[in-house]
């Protein structure tokens, strides 16, 4: 189509690697000028080649590929290089550098990454050192690599067509989007596969059993257990098959990182920056005030909402009731964000402070963090409703008329904000109301706001964008920066200048979003089996919408590797550690046919307190039995491993056979015939005795026989002569 | 000395290397000749030189040592090789033989090892197959190193004459006996050390503190993590230090194991012997059995024992009282060792039928079974003091009627041997004296029969032997063994003779009582804070007295090697996690004013647990923390590896240099100046685009800007008209 044609083949990237996008809005033309000078040049120097176009309002995109095919053949190789040094790859690289790039063709990812690696290092490790938005590169907002359009199109299409991720497509997500983002996937694959026995499960104790039935408790943290041993065993083995085991020790240096002085490592004699530990360990603990702040924060505000919907709900009796019932839900929706919005920030702030040297440390500690205000807000409240207002509400909810104020100028007359002083019963079936919410609504909300928001979002801002521009374009003819685009490249700077104006993707919010479902699970689907149900529906489409995310919302990810889910693991594990404890707590308080009154008198604490002790010891137990079973499994992955192993070896012991060889002839005498050596180690040793007097006791020894045929004779002498004794004494004896 | 001088040169070995003591009592002559024949060519097959001699009634010693220097050798280097290939050692080996063993000179274990190895290992892995006691070779009673008698006397000498062993006295022992042997001696000695802790606390909380103090059991425990933590990582340290780390890796096969199918490992192709781990599995299932049986049957025997020794110490009130006191105590030292002996056996077997491939798995799984039956010998009686008598007494006095038969003999009337209704008190010191029996009298009597007992009954029995052949001698003229012994061996071979007949060293059993020992230390010694006072001076003298073992009172251990003190470690773990629940329950129980009285109605079920389930997350919050600070920490051990993994790298990357100077230098126009490259490659794309029309998109995109000179040039532009269109915007604005 002649328009189409006009405006540029579509779909098509020119080979970019990066854009840069650098705004020079609030800058100085002098000084803008010099610092894009700067940048350019210093891409450059570093073997990258750039073009410069115009970007949206006061903004230059500068487009970066490798200059020579060579020079980024060298920079794989030496990575390469690297990884095997570090015991990353167990197979030896080929010694010539051409041969091994055919043997080992180079993804994307690493192309990728090491050209991203090339822009951001710091100049003594040989980079170009631009570190966005921070330092003298302020400027810089974005360094951001290209979407492959038609890539993109097919593989949602693709994935949508499908239920299950196959080994094949995870390992395209790897070779695309690199190893960190390729192990979310799977994790997620994994996880939504596992969740089908739950699911199953779940769904027939909710038919058959009562409600908070023990066997599915047991059930459920067992199927825990298994759940996170299992994928320990399966992302290692993952790392294996990737060549990417062991890769987070080569860790990524933090720009931020501020060093206190500068020691020579004693061994490697190279510069190290360091920071005194123990300054990072005073900092550190300041987590423990952060958590107890955030968690009074946090508490007091749930717990306030909480009390006043109870007050509302049961104790007040006047007008108006069912609409302030929607109170407190207008208190959090309002409060809450902002709050949790502060407490991130200070986090990130705490996180800053503490000052890592590496990307990983950082990341680890921040997600530390951000776990626990995840926690707070996500199962306060539940635990509130189970363990505080069940068993405890008639002794509370008196004390409840302190919130007679909120709803004084509604209420008529005393008597209806009163607590009826007889009869309070509690609402047995709030709890489940609870959980259900947060299973189930609360997902669908967040997948809402998650894709579909940004989606409208965009198209708004887009539409926006586009009027501005022509606007611009009207009032001042060709000063509107499309202007002097070249008609080949309209289309394709367009879609450049959509993506410098989406967010950079973020893997960590899709992690915690997992980490917290999983937590509603073992913690609380005692409650309402179905849990399980829910959030396998609900994954089948988080996945695809992951996918979508990346595809087409947020910039296109830099393919970090790493080998492993990271501090994740730990999450995952303390929470299903705790869900041993609270499904047990939920099952002793409840599982009563009555169930609780909400009278404290009716909980047995040593009961209680020996169902979770004895409840935890058998989870311990079991997670000891099957991380024991499951080390003894074989998996492609260690076999593989296992085989390189061997084959380094074996290539090894090829190069040194000769010398083996040599040791073997020397010795060969001993080996083929004894009786050789010995009798010429014999007569040399004949000749030293009569050189030199009488020869050494020692010599002496060895010559008294003469070879193994002599011992033998002079053996059988000694066992004729003991046996003929022995005879002899028997005789004696009859 | 004339005499000493006629019997042969004192303490000398003639190089022999090892001695089969090779017995024919219980076999036809001809048949023990055949298999004597077999036993000498087997070992000159393999390179050994043989020498036989008479040993005493009906038996040959078998003198052994490596037939060529050379041969040996190559058996060192080939073993290095294999750690090497194994990763157990990082620095790589001299490709020449010789000089490698010149930098490394072969200690006196390696060559003991390599030679046990010669003897011992199948015939297909390159070994004469010798396996004493078992098969084909149950003629061969043991094969054993001779002692060096010069050393050995040194080495007792020196260690008594010192506080602490030094480094160096470790290596020396790792030297002569081995790895597995200095594991335990460097493991008595830190543990030595640790003591003077508590030891010191503990003196000073019996002085100031008053019994059960919550303080003493807090820093007990914590004292207990630390411990055991810093021990792994010294543990490490040593391993690597020792260039052992990892050894464990390669396992000695199992001579007893029987393979039920044989296949073809996939990936190096050699035949493997396997046996299904599901039968194993289910046999490994018996222990529970096990393990329950053994409880009840030594359960039941002390409990029994402790009730009658409660009748009639606290209830019976006849004559005989102060005699009947000692029945519990005669019944236990009659029945427990003959059942502890039962059960061992049992357990032996039972540890034969799991079937293990490795020698370490039969090892571990051995020790495992062990540790539950010392648990039990040595843990229960307090247990039962503290938990069941001391609070529940007063409940169970009563019944405890049924033991009347025990004294009915004695009685006299009724009364004697009835209850008393009221006014029944517990002996509240029972519990401490119980500790201090254990703690003290018991690690003395076990010293004895440990080292003293041992010491009289080889003298008496070496009498008896002598007044033997005096009278053999004197009946049949020169038929006694020691009649052709050359007079220059006389001495030498009476020596050996003696060797043979000592027992083989078993470093488990040592290890077991120090493992136990430490239990008493985490479990109980808030009853008695001396105890580790009492186990610090013990362990001066056990050190010491298991030294004088080893040199005198045992045949010499074959020097295996190990890089950690294995199987214990877990026990050690369990005890000390055990250690927080016991210590917490006995503080909260008798850390009152009053103290328990036997009234069961005293103890509170749930505050109790409360205590416990609360010490014990303490517990295991302490010891995540610990271990990630002293993961934290670097150690000598450690930076030796990663200096020697530092220097392979740099070696590698010394042969591959040239490869990445071709690289680079392909690339240098790049890294050096950009506008080069970019020109050069531009006048070339240019070429190709006058060759063949106009080029693809992508040269046309790329060939827009010429270098970066003009990169610059037009992106100043777009800078300034940004900058300009501003100005127009914000005066219009104006």
């Amino acid at each position: 189509m002649a328009p189409e044609y006009k405006s540029g083949p579509p779909d098509i990237n020119f080979d970019v690697d990066y854009v840069i996008d650098y705004r020079f809005a609030n800058t100085e033309q002098a000084e803008a000028e010099a610092q894009f000078v700067k940048l350019i040049k210093a891409l450059n120097d570093v073997g990258l080649a750039t073009e410069v176009r115009n970007g949206d309002n006061c903004s230059l995109l500068i487009f970066v590929k490798s200059a020579s095919d060579t020079h980024l053949k060298s920079q794989v190789y030496q990575s390469r290089v690297q990884d095997w040094l570090y015991g990353i790859r167990t197979t030896a690289l080929h010694k010539d550098m051409q041969t091994q790039l055919d043997d080992e063709p180079v993804t994307e990812a690493e192309r990728l990454r090491l050209v991203y690696l090339l822009i951001t290092k710091p100049r003594n490790e040989g980079g170009a050192g631009i570190t966005p938005k921070t330092g003298e590169w302020k400027d810089v907002q974005s360094v951001f690599a290209l979407h492959d359009h038609k890539f993109n199109k097919a593989w949602v299409v693709q994935l949508t067509s499908k239920y299950f991720l196959s080994a094949k497509d995870v390992t395209e997500i790897k070779d695309r989007f690199g190893e960190k983002i390729a192990f979310y996937f799977s994790f997620l694959q994994f996880y939504f596969l596992a969740l089908t026995f739950p699911a199953f499960f779940g769904f027939c104790s909710w038919v058959l059993f009562r409600q908070y039935s023990p066997i599915y408790a047991l059930v459920n943290c067992l199927w825990c257990i298994i759940f996170i041993e299992y994928w320990k065993k399966q992302e290692a083995d993952l790392a294996v098959q990737w060549g990417v085991r062991g890769v987070s020790k080569i860790q990524r240096k933090r720009a931020a990182f501020q060093h206190e002085s500068v020691i020579n490592d004693p061994i490697t004699g190279e510069e190290i920056k360091t920071y005194s530990p123990w300054k990072r360990l005073a900092r550190q603990l300041l987590q423990i005030p952060f958590a107890i702040g955030a968690t009074l924060a946090l508490g007091s505000l749930i717990a306030g909402c909480f009390a006043i919907e109870i007050f509302i709900s049961e104790v007040y009796s006047g007008p108006f009731k069912s609409y302030l019932a929607f109170l407190p839900t207008v208190i959090l929706t309002i409060f809450m964000p902002t709050l949790t919005a502060i407490l991130t920030e200070f986090a990130s702030e705490l996180t800053d402070l503490e000052n890592y040297e590496t990307a990983d440390a950082h990341e680890a500690a921040m997600v530390q963090k951000i776990f626990v205000l995840n926690f707070i807000t996500s199962y306060l409240p539940i635990f509130l409703t189970a363990f505080v207002y069940v068993p405890f509400a008639q002794a509370i909810v008196p004390y409840l008329d302190i919130f007679q104020m909120v709803v004084k100028p509604f209420a008529e007359n005393e008597k209806q904000m009163s607590t009826p002083k007889v009869g309070f019963h509690i609402d047995p079936s709030r709890l489940k109301k609870q959980v259900i919410y947060f299973t189930v609504t609360a997902q669908i909300v967040n997948f809402g706001l998650e894709v579909v928001l940004p989606y409208v979002k965009r198209n708004v801002f887009k539409k926006v964008k586009e009027v501005q521009a022509d606007r611009a374009a009207k009032r001042a003819g060709n000063s509107s920066p499309t202007a002097d685009d070249h008609p080949e490249e309209t289309l394709f700077l367009a879609r450049v200048r959509n993506e410098a104006d989406l967010e950079a993707y973020d893997v960590t919010t899709d992690f915690r979003e997992m980490v917290i479902q999983f937590g509603y699970l073992s913690l609380f689907s005692v409650i309402w089996p179905l849990t399980a149900v829910s959030f396998l529906i609900n994954n089948w489409i988080e996945l695809r919408g992951d996918a979508l995310k990346i595809a087409m919302e947020t910039q296109r990810p830099v393919p970090w590797r790493s080998d492993s889910i990271g501090p994740w693991l730990d999450s995952l594990g303390f929470l299903s550690w705790l869900g041993s404890l609270s499904s047990s707590a939920l099952v002793y308080l409840f599982c009563r046919d009555d169930g609780p009154d909400g009278a404290p008198g009716a909980v047995k604490g040593w009961a209680l307190l020996l169902t979770m002790f004895f409840s935890e010891h058998i989870y311990l137990a079991v997670q000891l039995a099957v991380r024991t079973a499951l080390s003894k499994i074989d998996s492609p992955g260690l076999r593989k491993e296992r085989a390189e192993r061997y084959a380094a070896r074996k290539q090894y012991l090829r190069d040194i056979q000769a010398q083996e060889e040599a040791a073997h002839k020397a010795a060969s005498g001993g080996i083929s015939e004894g009786q050789k050596i010995s009798r010429s180690m014999l007569e040399q040793a004949a000749r030293e005795s009569t050189l030199h007097g009488h020869g050494t006791p020692e010599e002496r020894f060895w010559q008294r026989q003469q070879g193994q045929s002599e011992t033998i004779i002079i053996g059988k002498g000694y066992i004729a002569k003991a046996m003929s004794k022995d005879k002899k004494e028997s005789k004696k004896e009859l």
